[in-house]
Parts: structure tokens; C-alpha cells; sequence
């Protein structure tokens, strides 16, 4: 299983995923799900992956090495893309050549090729952007009507979301949020877990602020959960009791 | 798409759910979702019902009008089970008799033959009892670790119910808490929709102490959904600024 969320407000761009992939219950590892393709003051890019870790892995790679063209052009990697939007087609076309060369092996050994990508970033001059790339390699971008993306396991985590965070949320704001709701995700679901990745790139530095793990333990993000749960707890004792019991109605 | 939850807790049970259904999202109805069975002083029986609606409603039926019995038995209606235990096993007795008198047609059209119901109550001298059926029939009981079971679209409302329900807690605050969940749920997935039935029997009163239907507008449930929102911006904002940045860290 996995989370990661990318919010994309007015000052910049929140890439939070976390770490842990099982194949089977019993067979838990820490893997990096938050890559970064960065030259500094040329672009910024980051990708974020969901799903079949042999295909995510390979769709990475071959976006390094180079993504074969479709008639004979040459390899294209992700570093030569001159816009955020031919990127993300690339990694689109990654998806579908990874797809193309396992598909014959995963039919035999009856195994789903789900994959799914957040892919954000700036290059040069053109504006910050973020997508969510599906495993058929079709993508959607963000929009200001809804700041953020998800993948993975989006559920428990959407709620606070879809209060917490605008287009105008501070870029700071909206990091705690977006960890907050990845921890909302940690509780309800064993399949993800820290550490977590975080990255944060401010609209036209064409290169990270923030890129961090917060391992267990970290006192900033256990203080979170802490005071996170207790204002919960708070808020749901400030709710006046129902008026619908015997007493009350 | 549905949302169901029962809680289990000391003082009693509670039962919420949902009544939207669609077939598409453009054929959207208001249907029951929760049914009582009551008779008062002797037993309380609450079914919720999430999955296929001509699957749960054929249950239903059947529960009322009797399950055939396997071997030559008579038709055993709901009423006229003894313990809660077998009264849950006659639900899923009753699922196996639609899945065999559906199948056929079901197949032909490609449909998915999902049903799941939460079953809670008590008859008698015996404890309170929470149930979640599957669409196979087999059953699993509420434990006092985890006071709730949940189904249909479980995960948005999952979160606020791991933080806040212990079986100690007060039956109006699990109902609070529910209703909370219920508020997540709705506001992540249009699947959900008003009204909300809810119920609630206290331990040992052999019948229901509230069986009521939360309308859209009703005051008490659009305050509730305010002081939520009002208190989670909050508690978001007094949480302190992340210490990543280039000014934090």
C-alpha cells in the first residue's frame, strides 16, 4: 500500500509520500516513492509513485535512460522535456512501454499491472503544475478549484483535505495539512507507514525548499499527531449532545 | 454508493446510515437503509444494509417472510430466532438464497453480486450483539477493542472513529462520533447523501431509544457539521508551522 499527496497552491508545490510496500502481509520494506529530477534554477521536477513496485521502478528508470520514441526517434529522458506538460506525456509513455514489455509475465502469473503516478513541478519560465498520471498512462492536472491529488490510499485522508486546504493556503499550511492528513491515513491503514518524504518547491526557485525524510520518532511530526488527535478529541466534546434521546428530545 | 456504521459501546448500541442509491450517477434515489425489528420488552434488532439494492431488499423480504430451511426444515422468519447469533445466521442464510436465485441473471448482465449488512441488537436475557455480514453469508462479531463496524464507503469516516470510540464511551457521544464520521463521508463522496437514519437502543431496554431521520436542514446535524468544520480549521492552524523550511530549519 501507499500514500502520497501533492498540493499545489498559489506560492508553490507539497510532495508527501510515504514509504512502505508489502507484498503480502508478511513481507514489508521501506522503499522511496518521492523521487526528485532537479537543476537548480532550470527546473524543478518531482515524481511520486503508487502501485507495482517492479513497474513504478522500471517506469523511473527508463524516464533516466530514456523512454524509446515512436518512430524511430530516439530515446527521450525526462531531464530533456522542454515543458511540465511533454514530462508528464513521457512518463505516460514509460507506463505504456513497462506495460507493453511485462504484460505477457503478469498475465501468466495473474497479476495486476496498477500503477499511478503525481508528477509536479516547474520548468524555466513556465508555470508550476501537477498532474496525476494513471496506469493506461492518461493523466489529469490539478486545478485551483482543488488544490491537491492523491494516490493510493486516498480515502482516509481526503477529509481534512477537502476542509483544510484552498489555492490560497500558505505553502507552509499546506505541508501540515497534507501531513496531517497522511497521518489520518497511518492510523486507519497498516499499509502505510514512516518514514515519510517530503518535498516543497516555491513558485519561480526552479529548485526544492524543503526535501526531507521525517523518520519515527521525529519530535515535530509526533507532536503533530499528539496535538492533532487531542484537538479532536476536543472538538468532538465541544459538539453539544444529540437532541434526539429520551432526555433530549 | 452507502455509508453504514454501528457502534457498539457499554451503554448500548447505535446505528447509522445513509439512504442514497444510484444506479449511475444519474439515477439518484432516497431508499431506507436501516430497518428495525422490534418487539418492545422482548428483542431489538437493527439491519443496515450497503451493496446491490434488489439483493438487500430480497433479504430483507425473505428475513420477514421466512428463509427456506436447508433440509425439509419450515420457513424461519427473523422474529422468530432466539439469540442474536442465530438471527445473523439466518441473514446470511437468506444471502446465499438470493445469490442462488440471482446468479443466473446476474452473470448474464455482468453484474456484481456485492451485498454487506451490519446486524446489531439484543433479544431477551442475552448480551447486546453488533454483527458485519458478507456476501457470502459468513459473519464476524464487534469486539471491545474496536467498539464499530462499518460499511460501504468505510474509510473516509474511519480516522475520527479510530481516535474518539472506546467502549466506555457515553452511547450520545458514540452517536456524536458517528454522525461525525457520517459528515466525513458525505463531504468526499456525493455517493453519500441526506437524509441519515439513525437509531439507538441502550442495554437491556429491549427496544429503541431514538429512531429517527436526520432530514437535510435539520438544525442540530448543520450544526454539528459547522462547529466539525470550524473546529478542525482550527486545530489545524494551532498546530505550530512545520520546521522544514529555509526560516525553520
Amino acid at each position: 500500500m501507499t500514500y502520497c499527496v501533492g498540493l499545489l497552491v498559489e506560492e508553490g508545490l507539497v510532495m508527501i509520500a510515504d514509504t512502505r510496500t508489502n507484498a503480502g502481509l508478511d513481507n514489508i520494506s521501506t522503499y522511496r516513492k518521492l523521487h526528485l529530477f532537479n537543476v537548480a534554477g532550470e527546473r524543478v521536477m518531482m515524481l511520486a509513485s503508487a502501485g507495482n513496485l517492479s513497474m513504478t521502478q522500471s517506469v523511473l528508470s527508463m524516464l533516466t535512460e530514456g523512454v524509446d520514441g515512436s518512430d524511430g526517434e530516439p530515446p527521450q529522458t525526462i531531464m530533456q522535456q522542454p515543458t511540465m506538460f511533454k514530462a508528464a506525456q513521457l512518463v505516460g509513455r514509460a507506463i505504456r512501454r513497462v506495460r507493453e514489455i511485462e504484460r505477457e509475465g503478469f498475465e501468466a502469473a495473474n497479476l495486476r499491472m496498477e500503477v499511478s503516478f503525481l508528477f509536479g513541478g516547474q520548468i524555466g519560465e513556465e508555470p508550476m503544475r501537477l498532474f496525476m498520471i494513471y496506469s493506461a498512462g492518461n493523466f489529469i492536472e490539478c486545478s485551483r478549484d482543488a488544490p491537491f491529488l492523491q494516490i493510493g490510499e486516498h480515502k482516509y485522508g481526503k477529509p481534512i483535505l477537502d476542509r483544510a486546504v484552498k489555492y490560497e493556503t500558505d505553502l507552509y499550511d499546506a505541508l501540515k495539512v497534507g501531513l496531517v492528513s497522511m497521518d489520518s491515513t497511518m492510523r486507519s491503514n497498516l499499509g502505510v507507514g514512516l518514514p515519510i518524504d517530503i518535498a516543497v518547491s516555491r513558485v519561480g526557485a526552479l529548485d526544492t525548499e524543503v526535501n526531507h525524510r521525517i523518520e519515527a520518532g521525529e519530535s515535530y511530526f509526533h507532536d503533530l499527531r499528539e496535538r492533532w488527535s487531542a484537538a479532536l478529541r476536543a472538538a468532538h466534546r465541544a459538539i453539544p449532545r444529540p437532541p434526539y434521546g429520551p432526555s433530549g428530545a
